[in-house]
């Protein structure tokens, strides 16, 4: 690798150290790659290039509106999008397959149970009623994964449980009730492929069927089942950022979200006789580092894990820097978002590249399939090539490490059941205080980071910071929590950031403005609170003063979590336009025909100012509808 | 629509009095597009651009190696290759799974059975012992149901049963027996997301997966099914070409691949009440014209359907004209290819669309979906909107016939089974031919039309008039087989294009040196032909003088059907490449290293004569090494 200076043309990040660290790198990152991929294809942009076919790729302009087959812009832009939504779609279904996969295995072993409550609140939403617990697990993760393999002529048997009535009743109506979930990816796949539907409106009706199924399925359900396995959230004080990084151990990177892969190799590095190992090479011991959503979730469940996890340094776009400390010994994958970009930065800098998941298998990484049965002896082979990486890279590889990056006490841990329970049990005191306007609404800003909504978490942190001087409640799922929290909007100390009203219930309740709900899966627990809100104040969804913001999206699946979000009919902000603006009805449908389907709408708009002034407006139509 | 003349633009055809037809229509059709659409974007075409997150599009040039994640051209080309076979693939799954639903439906109801050797075949390879005829068919459907619905980490059944042994060992000792495929449909498609795989090599691995499934069960049994419920293809001599488009009728064109959907309907359109209907606004009655697979599958087995099927009229870049006769009522459309280009032609000639798979929705049509359980209902509706159609536009509408397009006496009906009767039941005769030099070997034409390899047909014609001559017989399956047979290649009298050889075998046997195996999906057939003869001969596929070409693939169905022809280990040849050329890897692997993985190899050439010398050449070189 070439050891010129890049620094001139990084991106800007919100995380101002992290943009200084990353701009002295001695090798390329994804920040410096903003630069040299800076033209974009306009007609990428806006959808309406097509290259489904051999006479393509086909691109509508004015002067040739329709591509050689006949289809115009709206088809192309639906059709591309479809594609991307039911992508996104099939990637949180393969997310929540292998979860249940991992209950129902641990559940036959009679393995440890962490979250019974958990277990039970699932068994009761399920009306299963078996008395063994392990059993009564067995059964809960059978009837996630029959209803996933069901065909897409039939619609899966939880979603009534799950859903809230009124939402119910909303996607029956519209006909967009989901059957099975990958039979729905299929269905999403085939139907945009080429010469099948041309029907715009047919098309993003899928996308919403889609959304339901990755949210309720992909989303709420990963959730409470790697509850059952691997321990509630616990509401507690956390180091982040790059700080967590400790070069006397062996530190392995962790990416992904399938967080129940890991259990088995997290315990085993904890105990005796391969910490013995560790130790025998020089180090303490192991630690995981957190990266992406899987960190994300050890953070969340980090009162769990406390002897394993060091904390989570930072999201997807931070990883490069995390590696660049040259205390990082190994990377374990399991899916995304692992970026291609690490690998020539694993070569240079020696650090072992494992994938558990062929899914999500690198280029230059070693496959080590996770495998139930066989993960006792999987485990001991990566333990091994794992220290062996340390041995032969420590010394050899110089140490860059940034350890004031970040902050000691975020406030983590934070569920739809652990924000319960420290409110007392129930939602009458956060409702009462957006009954008395004490906080003015809720905001969800979650979802992905991205590099070019103004930079690194750039627009993710401006809108935050907005939002709270409004006096409105941020909850954060994704790799936007990642950005968040290490701009030290999740300390305590960031209360003084909120609006008077705002400042005043953080300080009472020793609580910072934006509060860290984790993972991206974690869309899914701020539904579960949405619906509670809703439920207790016996209203549906749309009527809640509570928008969304996923301003920093990044990938297809973000796409699938955003059709959710409008199938919940919830105001969803978006920094930048999905690849749709080249068609007049996706942009109608989306930004303003969904109000009257769903009570959802999408809203674009790139600039944090801006953006919370609408957000805002909506949230105050929304009290003013309530008489608050 | 603007009636200005768009003739001088149009695009060449092999069927020169079709594009002579087309020249002078008074709209635009896809054949005047491809003027319009003749700037290509070069990033698309080398398969460089990636659009998968809100970071891009991103596009490799030599100065930006990489995109703004880190993924190299490698990457990126082959997550849009396995993408779009994945696709490809789901389109086929998505069609063998309602015809075995179809099937099963029959069964159950103790419907026609017109097919018993084709139900006793498959029973007996799926080792299924069941008296009853019905409950046979049954067990047939559901195991092939069964199959789909399997857990991508679960090996289908039936392939092992179905697979010529050579080729399942190869495919075994190479790792890529397909699980489940609709799950292999959505491994494929979670594979190719952002951030996820990134390894070029396992990518394409999985592509010949896909392909696996997509040929076995997508091709081989859609056909084998079919045969069950709609009986089994009977050469006969049969027209082609827009002579079949009788006016005196209320026509209707069909396009699709689905063709047991249309088995009740079919039927009831020769009833007496229903023939009455159509006698009292005018009409002597209803005629399905073939049009794109469906269409030819009709015509394949129109022995079983000469009273209702008028014939095939041709491929699906024909479809606009033969709407253009102004003789076509209705369209019934229930998958691809059915271009949105119609869509206008159909508003401007009053013709009513009506899709019957919401898949294929097309914007203006009317969705009447097909349902087992209503489809006496539905197909009454059906029936009563053609009749309105008919009375509302005829007289309306001026009528621009073709009646001296194409040929009467098209030689069809050829299938693995019928092709054996015909030479004795056996294929010893055929054996005996290649063994003795008459016929040097058998080239398979296959897959799509399209109109940029030269035109409409251009290449696939121009390539069978190479390989006739030069003594290879050629065997055709998918649009590619319409408009061969419009060019006059089917007719017995063709015998005087083939070289002296085959010219000779022909006139002794009265049949044409091109033989027409019927839709896409008959590239199954064409795959039960080869294995019959290798294991007759006592070799493996590879070893066969016997060579692929799909000249003039269009879409992403016909890349699966590829990545299926190479994992038999064939040689296969494409007119235009895939959309990878971007990657060396990819290159690399498609063209060389596949013949030490499974024998198969793929040739690019867009010029007739050189592509004939190299699969002659090909033809040669394993004729020599069996010594023949």
């Amino acid at each position: 690798m070439n050891h010129k200076c890049y620094g001139c043309n990084t991106c800007k990040s919100a995380d101002k150290p992290l943009e200084g660290y990353i701009r002295n790198l001695p090798f390329e990152t994804s920040h410096h790659r903003v630069d040299t991929q800076k033209t974009k294809c306009g007609f990428g942009l806006q959808g309406v290039c097509c290259r489904l076919c051999s006479n393509g790729p086909c691109r509508i302009t004015p002067e040739s509106p329709r591509g050689i087959c006949g289809a115009n812009a709206d088809t192309i832009v639906t059709r591309n999008f479809l594609r991307a939504v039911a992508s996104g779609s099939g990637c949180y279904i393969h997310v929540v397959e292998n979860t249940a996969r991992n209950v129902k295995d641990v559940a036959q072993k009679k393995g440890e149970i962490k979250g019974i409550n958990a277990l039970n609140k699932l068994a009761d939403i399920f009306e299963i009623h078996e008395e063994d617990m392990h059993k009564r697990a067995e059964m809960v993760a059978d009837a996630v994964l029959a209803d996933l393999y069901l065909p897409e002529f039939e619609e899966m048997k939880l979603i009534k449980k799950m859903a809230y009535a009124p939402r119910y009743e909303n996607w029956k109506e519209l006909g967009i009730l989901p059957g099975g979930a990958k039979s729905e990816v299929c269905h999403g796949v085939v139907k945009c492929s080429t010469n099948l539907n041309s029907d715009p409106v047919d098309m993003l009706k899928d996308c919403l069927k889609l959304g339901i199924s990755t949210g309720i399925y992909g989303l709420t359900l990963t959730n409470l089942l790697n509850d059952i396995v691997l321990g509630e959230p616990e509401i507690r004080l956390a180091p982040v950022g790059m700080r967590v990084v400790n070069p006397d151990y062996i530190n392995i990177m962790i990416t992904g979200h399938q967080h129940s892969m890991f259990t088995y190799l997290q315990k085993r590095l904890t105990e005796e006789d391969v910490v013995k190992k560790a130790e025998a090479v020089g180090a303490k011991g192991f630690k995981l580092v957190g990266c992406t959503c899987v960190g994300q979730d050890l953070q969340l469940r980090g009162a769990h894990y406390e002897d394993i996890f060091d904390g989570h340094a930072g999201n997807n776009y931070t990883s490069e820097a995390i590696l660049a400390t040259g205390a990082i010994d190994a990377v374990i994958s399991e899916f995304n978002c692992t970026l291609p970009g690490i690998e020539p930065i694993c070569d240079e800098l020696k650090i072992k590249q494992i994938c558990i998941d062929s899914v999500a298998k690198k280029a230059n990484a070693e496959l080590k399939e996770f495998d139930f049965e066989n993960r006792e002896a999987v485990s001991e082979e990566i333990i091994d090539k794992i220290i062996e990486s340390y041995t032969s890279r420590r010394g050899n590889v110089e140490l860059n490490l940034f350890e004031d990056h970040g902050f000691d006490n975020a406030l983590t841990g934070v569920s739809e059941g652990s924000l319960k329970d420290f409110l007392g049990g129930n939602w009458k005191p956060l409702i009462d205080l957006l009954v008395a306007g004490e906080i003015k609404g809720v905001a969800g800003v979650v979802g992905c980071s991205n590099l070019t909504a103004g930079g690194h978490d750039v627009l993710s942190v401006d809108l935050v910071k907005e939002l709270i001087s409004r006096d409105i409640i941020v909850l954060t799922a994704g790799c936007s929590s990642g950005g968040i929290e290490n701009c030290g909007f999740m300390n305590p100390e960031a209360a003084k950031y909120a609006g008077p009203k705002l400042r005043k219930v953080c300080e009472s309740l020793g609580i910072p403005p934006v509060l860290n709900f984790g993972p991206c899966l974690a869309i899914g627990r701020l539904e579960i609170v949405a619906t509670e809100l809703a439920e207790a104040i016996g209203i549906d969804l749309p009527q809640l003063p509570l928008v969304l913001s996923a301003a920093q999206w990044l990938e297809e699946q973000a796409l699938a979590d955003g059709c959710f979000g409008l199938a919940l009919g919830l105001p969803l902000h978006l920094g930048l336009p999905p690849f749709v603006t080249g068609s007049d009805v996706a942009v109608k449908v989306l930004t303003e025909d969904m109000k009257q389907l769903t009570g959802g709408q999408v809203i674009i708009n790139p600039d944090a100012k801006e953006t919370a002034d609408i957000l805002e407006k909506i949230i105050e139509e929304k009290r003013a509808a309530l008489n608050i």
